[in-house]
């Protein structure tokens, strides 16, 4: 996934956030952050790849931020295009991208409550102020 | 807290977030949802006092959401002024937030991993992508 994008990264696994009114959709997920590949996900993470980077751009994504606490890594991201299903379908078709997630995906696994073939899983948005 | 606002919201628990270089400083937390209060506190944040949201807004905090999964809650924001410290200060003080806070406290409890005292805990920000 991108610097580890949320769930729906691939046609096969649609997005299961709720869309906003109105641009920008805000996104939030969560995803488990294997203790013995902390170090390396840092590493990466410090130095993420220019072409990964525009491929998140390319893919109407801004304003991305990745937290982590207590093994959890917490996404946060604001999508500003019109046809999400397609902007990260064509993440996913991206070879970058795909070398990319190849050194994250291990670093990951998905929360205990995910659902099947889920990744980051969606977090659920409750209150909201500009 | 705010529409419960992390960490640091009152003098005597400083912020405990690494400043940005740059504004916005970024801040995400969380804190667990007490189950039996779910219903409470999502219907208080369907309908945020405006008086709590005014004081959000005079304490330069900006784009503030609060996510739900799992019985965490995740907040992210972001901080535009000059004085953090002094900015939640001013919101721990406003007599309209306490009342709020009087509510929403109830429903919530620190993580396990949070330090003494604290109440929302600050998430480490490991990427981060305009």
């Amino acid at each position: 996934m991108p610097p580890d994008l949320p769930p729906a990264m691939t046609p096969d696994q649609p997005p299961t956030v709720t869309p906003a009114p109105t641009p920008p959709r805000r996104v939030g997920t969560v995803i488990r952050l294997r203790p013995e590949h902390e170090r390396a996900y840092r590493e990466l993470h410090a130095a993420v790849w220019p072409d990964v980077l525009a491929q998140i751009t390319r893919s109407n994504i801004r304003n991305y931020t990745i937290f982590l606490r207590d093994g959890l890594l917490f996404a946060y991201f604001e999508y500003t295009g019109t046809d999400y299903t397609a902007d990260l379908a064509a993440m996913a078709a991206d070879p970058r991208t795909r070398e990319w997630w190849a050194l994250t995906d291990p670093c990951q696994r998905p929360v205990d409550s995910a659902a099947d073939g889920e990744w980051w899983a969606p977090l659920e948005e409750v209150f909201h102020a500009d």
